[in-house]
């Protein structure tokens, strides 16, 4: 049978050869052994089992799924059952062409996306009325504390001692769960109280309620927002999305924030998610808001382009002001989300939205009828209903149960029911039929109206990308549009370092289409939910296996997430030895930059230890802050190989040092993909390490998320990893939620599960090898055109390579213009200036053939041949064809030419691209509004390094 | 809830509104009214039934997807498990980049189909050894009666007058029923014997053979086709694709045609279709070829081009060479199969061969140890087994179903098992558990090796094509790049008349991918396929309905099926009547070209008659006609509303001229678009009529196929509708079998069923007005601009309309010119000089919003002003944007720019397409290969006119 990493893995058996015989070794082992040092090799071959092929896969999944119960859920708290219009199941969840971009850095081939990302935040910004909205973020409760975060920095100078966070004790608990991890290392207080007995003193900051309650009511924030303003107190509404076609706009109640989840926006259930929560914000906030804003631009030529406004990177830029560790965004989500505005419009929107209430006071009616106390007098979609006693909750939850329907049972004696867009007026008749236990009502639409002080007066969505596309055809051509606008995996290589842009294989892609595992609701009892754990227990275990660590928490929904949890563990793990003093982390400089985000967000003090000239870490350096901070020292934080893509010699000593003095050892799993199946974070040194389950094990990067950050961790560590309000997950002495879902992200952990069980043991590794191959073989054909900074001991490269195109500044050329001509040539740049400014960083993977690494290495041979031209005094100085790269097409067909070269060498400049050329949308983009690094992870640790050194 | 019908139809009441506004009607029931005739409109309101929402039809669908049953089957007889590879079936079978795209008339956007199609044609030229093969035809049955009806029409001067053709009685049943139906009406006498006992008598003029044979033994044909040869006796081998791979290829035993079926090459079963079949022929054969040939030529700069060898087509330019109808192919999984190629390579589908054919020697083995009398010697992957006694076979076949296990049973007690690429070494021991009933073998691999006579030492599948694209991420990107190459229904809007090219849905598509409809065998046992079987009875109900003819066959699987079947129905009918020498078929000057071609084919002579001036039919000429072979009359063939776009007014006098002389009439339904809800065929006063589900009802069009043509019928003609060899079909007195499949291809009916289901009765003639609408709006924005040829009584056309561009020709502009141009605006060319030579035909569909018809406006009138420059003698004759249409971006981009325009003009001539350019991939085609008619249908039907008049 057809072995699934022969799929996988680009260069075939043959090219391996050739591209050995370049390198001038005699195998791939041969070439291994030079690359990774022998002490940390594994003794055993790793074992998560042999391949499955792609039909073994499917079938075995088909088996999970039913293991998967489908019951009808009226659950809410936050998730709720939703439509995904099929022409954008099928051509934006389903299609390659959308789910593998990449984050828009790129902008000239990015604008389609950050179209729709627009729409989606010009959607928000509409419902919510706040002026601001971001493009994204993880998760409601994450959003809700990145608010606090934010509203915390942003205290103004009367305020500057106030440290208290009041939470309404109607939030939903999972929010409220995520908010006690977040305040406590930052030392906020954090305060639940019920909104109506608040005292607003002077040491609060600011104020989060939900609207509608996790009860269901609808309360009128209006007087307790317009008194808190007045003490300078900031107000966050965590606001239902739909129900706000219908009831005023948080802005028209006083929020100065607005968080909440789109997912019933046409993005499925999932079992938790991925979904995109939004948050908005007025005015004052946008240098501080989190995550990325898409904004809009122009290009070269003046022509509208957008781009991700910048400015919100700067929350890095100076620790005190690192009030997030944000960044990514669920992209593919909120353009889902955003495209079912597009699909239904505002009339849509509102009478979806009229649909669900209105059945939701036909079934109020009804169970008034039927003689039971419905709690809520004002209410969107859910219902609170006594039912008097906790022998009657059981009684009705098991009938319930029995019809396979699920509902929110509260403490003791009180249920909820949320309806939704999937609900149907028989749906309520059946809630009806067993709620009256054999009495029969006529359900009716009378009375329960809203307050007329609730409703919503003002319009939203009036731009006409709502108002257009209102025929599938229509939609299915503007979905196109902006998907031929982009450059996808589908079309060339995506050799971005640190990012590993690896094939996501239709037969990972599938099963999360499948209704099994995308429409569970994340709160369903787990007998329900038996496939899904099946799925995550092997998950769990093959990660372990291959990390070395024992234990893993599936929690965290992205890198960044991880590191947080990852060190949060770490923190407990120390309290409970009695060393809760110790908040020293120390990071190399050429550490991603959400290390040192994530380290202030748990409470840590960043120690930032030097690189060397070689790029190694300095041990001695290292060795020293170690000492000097033994006794606070809580951790290290470390890439390995390191993001110079080296695999460094000293790590195991490395390690020892932080040991000895106190500290425990954080791998960042960036890297992960160079270690699979050779080594492990456990036998380098690591105590926990996260794992991008969108880098190393293929979720696709959906254009800037979604993605998935699990941990692993030693067993001393075990016990604290993160519990969850709702159910038992975690470790025996579990910190509170890190994410709002116990499993994160949970229908895109199928995809990482099928690529471990489809490579098996042999495949992993051999996909790392290949990796590493691939890396070096561009290394050798790009070495004498391109200086490659950094190398390990056998002059050999990681699974990526930095490449240093500082000497051509001298002639003007950027390494800015070597990412844009890229672009000319049908590719997307490598990663640029991270880790060090003015370089290129490239990652192939493993998936990529030799044909398409020749075909790269061929475009960088004629941009270094055309940088040459400029050196040489041929090409000029300014006009040139870098500094104008992207060329358009209409560029090119312009009847008013002004270059001193020729149309063909601006568009045509290798042979290859006449059958297969992409024309850049737009031109380059003005950066005027300000991007200093254009990296793909967060911003550069060295920003940071300043503070540690005052 | 939503509504589909707001989704399908592209106008929304508010642009209705504007469109009635310009066209000076107060309402949509007015223009309707101005254009049908009051006397064929429906007195009742359409009733297919209530509007399902999208949701509830995927609900209902799934229920009945769960009716049907999943077993495994080892039936074989033409139709074998097999896996799609996932990232064929995700990015072409189920992306509307490929599936909405139109037959690649317009070869210069059809470049990646047409590249597609023809690694589909090198890989059946390399696996049979023959030089020419085909684009694919409709089964394997119709396959082999082609090659019947070619080398019939090719017999030598010798051979004049032999007119049997020979067919083993070891050829699938299905194949033989098909060549009865085929044979008989033209004369040509089936003669089904042992090929064993076969006299080669001079009256034979070809033989056909089963290669392996129906049984499972592979013969060797050698002798027989040498002896045939030495006597002028054609040889056609119908032969397994896969088999190929270790057997000599059909060139090497001596076949001078090979046919068969490409399904087991990654293409679904669907309970019988679509699936392509193959054709491949000797040189001598090339001009006499059915079907459509790709062929590689070059465009206008001198570059490789590909486009359809028109030559073909000549068959039907003179009568006594109409040696078919077919006038479709089918595109989209002749590419999966041909894709199928590309992903395995040559190693990987001799790889599959061979393990196929490995299990079935450890099958025959086991089979052996347990005392099994299996009787095939040379077998590649079925057995037969003789099993003693009907009762043992009975037993046995109880046991098998009750393990959900479907094998062949032959008549009295054999036992066929066909193994296929979905097999594993589980399965042969699971089926040698059950045959061995308590006693158990161990199955090997030793003996039954093929005799070396029979192995395949030749060499296929050389071309890079079949030996690049291995890994996922390669496939993935060579299929992205031909889909980019193509222009289809999701980028703009595709205005052939004719064709009706509308939405294909998404919620219609999606089930065709489930296993539920997409894994059964269509020879499985009725109670298994409950689930099709409902599928059937609703819409051969809903197609009665809607055509008001009271019975219905879905077996016909294209439109020029669909007409042949209805045209031997009424054969038969007449037959029935002892009038069986009606042999007279009336036919318009205005019909489709297949209409005649597939008249000859039932053995009837064509008379052609008159149009008039305003394009209507000279009822003065047909009545005369009819009169003068009132004897023999058996038919009108005519399209309703008529070719011309018109719905004349005489129509029900015509019918009654045809009736009153002993004819029947049969309805072409290419136009049926423009009547569901509003008027039918019944009415009219048609006796059959063919739907094209492929126009009418949402079947994409798949790139040139697959297509559906059911025929509804008259009480008095429902008897004779088509049986099956294998099952109860069709009428108490069916003919023969049409196709190779009971229900054609079955899987396909699910999207038409959809459509009708989710429009409703109010929703399809809701359609039907906007479809009028549409082409009426265009009409008016047009007129001034480009004559409209024909219109009705009241100056309205119907849902298509002609554009006069004749006008032009003084001026040195062709028809074609414009054609070609459009492309340089974004769009496809309308049908060109059908049913008018140097006309276009703009058929819009309901699916078209006003924004896009404005925007093909726009880009008319634009046209329409370049063509006056010229006029003028502001632009060269010679040297304009129409005559160098379309410019490629290669061409803008050259520093070598020669003519007298500027780039601007010539590639961005309206300022949307700043937004939105579609470049084609290549410029104007080199023609001189030969095209006469480029038209939507088959060639017009003037070419017969000559016979009927000599």
């Amino acid at each position: 049978m057809d072995k699934f990493k022969t799929r996988h893995i680009g260069p075939n058996e043959h090219e391996i050869k050739e591209m050995l015989k370049g390198l001038g070794v005699g195998s791939l082992d041969e070439l291994i052994n030079e690359t990774v040092p022998e002490k940390i090799r594994l003794k055993d071959k790793l074992n998560t089992g042999d391949a499955l092929t792609e039909q073994e896969l499917q079938k075995l999944f088909k088996e999970i799924a039913e293991k998967n119960k489908i019951y009808k859920s009226y659950i809410g708290c936050g998730y709720y059952g939703t439509y995904t219009p099929t022409v954008i199941l099928r051509n934006i969840m389903e299609s390659p062409g959308w789910y593998t971009q990449y984050t828009p850095y790129q902008a000239e081939i990015s604008q389609g996306r950050l179209e729709a990302l627009l729409n989606y935040q010009t959607m928000v910004i509409d419902l919510t009325g706040l002026p601001v909205a971001n493009a994204s973020l993880l998760d409601e409760g994450t959003a809700a504390a990145e608010a606090m975060h934010m509203l915390y920095a942003a205290r103004k100078a009367e305020k500057k001692n106030a440290n208290k966070f009041f939470v309404s004790d109607e939030c939903f608990p999972q929010t409220i769960d995520v908010l006690k991890t977040r305040c406590e290392p930052i030392g906020v207080d954090l305060v639940i109280v019920d909104f109506k007995s608040l005292e607003l003193t002077d040491d609060i900051f600011a104020i989060l309620v939900q609207y509608p309650s996790d009860s269901g009511e609808i309360y009128d924030y209006t007087e307790l927002f317009k008194k808190a303003r007045q003490k300078g107190i900031y107000c966050v509404a965590a606001a239902d999305i739909l129900s706000l076609a219908l009831l005023k706009a948080p802005v028209e109640i006083g929020a100065d924030v607005a968080v909440g989840n789109t997912q019933r926006f046409g993005v499925p259930l999932g079992y938790g998610g991925p979904h995109a929560a939004y948050f908005a914000c007025k005015d004052e906030f946008r240098r501080l808001i989190p995550g990325r804003i898409i904004g809009v631009s122009i290009d070269r030529h003046g022509n509208k382009a957008y781009r991700m406004a910048l400015q919100t990177r700067e929350q890095h830029i100076r620790r005190e002001k690192a009030t997030s560790n944000i960044c990514t965004a669920q992209v593919l989500l909120a353009i889902m989300a955003g495209m079912f505005g597009v699909y239904h419009g505002p009339q849509g929107i509102k009478s979806i939205a009229e649909r669900v209430h209105n059945l939701t006071v036909r079934l109020d009616n009804g169970l008034k009828q039927l003689g039971y106390n419905q709690l809520n007098k004002f209410y969107f979609d859910t219902l609170k209903i006594d039912t008097g006693s906790k022998i009657k909750l059981n009684d009705l939850r098991k009938k319930f149960e029995n019809s396979r329907i699920n509902l929110r049972y509260f403490d003791e004696r009180y249920i909820g029911v949320s309806l939704d867009e999937t609900a149907t007026e028989s749906d309520v008749d059946e809630l009806l039929k067993i709620f009256g236990e054999g009495k029969s009502v006529s359900s009716s639409l009378n009375g329960s109206e809203l307050a007329d002080s609730l409703k919503r007066k003002s319009k939203f969505m009036l731009h006409p990308v709502f108002n257009t596309y209102r025929s599938e055809t229509e939609m299915l051509r503007y979905m196109k549009k902006l998907e031929n606008k982009d450059l996808s995996l589908n079309m060339s290589m995506i050799p971005l370092g640190s990012c590993t842009m690896k094939l996501n294989a239709t037969t990972e892609m599938i099963p999360v289409s499948w209704q099994e595992f995308g429409s569970l609701h994340p709160f369903i009892p787990l007998e329900q939910a038996q496939g899904y754990q099946e799925i995550f227990k092997g998950l769990e275990e093959t990660l372990s296996r291959i990390t070395g660590l024992p234990s893993v928490s599936l929690q965290p929904n992205s890198g960044a997430q991880g590191e947080y949890t990852g060190l949060m563990v770490i923190r407990a793990f120390h309290k409970s030895q009695e060393e809760g003093h110790r908040n020293v982390v120390i990071i190399p400089a050429s550490a991603h930059g959400t290390n040192p985000a994530s380290a202030v967000m748990a409470g840590m003090k960043v120690v930032v230890v030097k690189t060397m000239e070689h790029g190694d870490i300095d041990v001695d350096d290292l060795r020293a802050k170690a000492e000097q901070h033994k006794e606070n020292l809580a951790a290290l934080m470390i890439t390995y190989p390191s993001t110079h893509g080296v695999f460094e010699e000293k790590i195991i000593e490395i390690c020892g040092i932080i040991h000895k003095n106190g500290g425990q050892v954080y791998m960042d799993g960036a890297n992960l993909n160079a270690q699979v199946g050779l080594t492990n974070p456990a036998i380098i040194g690591a105590d926990v390490c996260h794992i991008n389950l969108h880098k190393t094990f293929c979720i696709p990067h959906g254009g800037g998320g979604p993605g998935m950050g699990p941990i692993a961790v030693a067993k001393h560590l075990a016990p604290f990893l993160p519990g969850h309000p709702l159910f038992k997950a975690g470790g025996d002495k579990a910190i509170t939620a890190v994410s709002s879902a116990p499993w994160g992200s949970s229908s895109i952990l199928l995809i990482s599960y099928a690529y471990i069980l489809m490579m098996g043991s042999d495949g992993l590794t051999d996909a790392t090898k290949a990796a590493i191959l691939n890396a070096n073989y561009i290394a050798s054909r790009l070495k004498d055109y391109y200086p490659v900074l950094y190398a390990g001991k056998n002059n050999r490269v990681a699974h990526e390579l930095i490449f240093d195109t500082r000497g051509f500044k001298k002639s003007g050329i950027e390494v800015e213009d070597i990412a844009k001509r890229l672009m000319d040539y049908g590719f997307h740049a490598p990663t640029v200036s991270f880790p060090v400014p003015g370089t290129l960083m490239v990652e192939p993977t493993e998936s990529e053939s030799k044909y398409e690494l020749d075909r790269f290495c061929d475009a960088m041979i004629s941009i270094r041949n055309e940088i040459k031209e400029i050196e040489e005094g041929k090409a000029d100085k300014s006009d040139n064809v870098l500094k104008n790269a992207p060329h358009t097409a209409y560029e090119i067909a312009s009847d008013d030419w002004k270059h001193g070269y020729s149309r063909e060498k601006a568009a045509y400049p290798v042979a290859g691209l006449k059958d297969n050329k992409f024309w850049p949308p737009v031109a380059r983009v003005d950066n005027a509004y300000g991007d200093r690094n254009f990296v793909c992870a967060c911003e550069p640790v060295s920003s940071y390094e300043e503070v540690e050194s005052s």
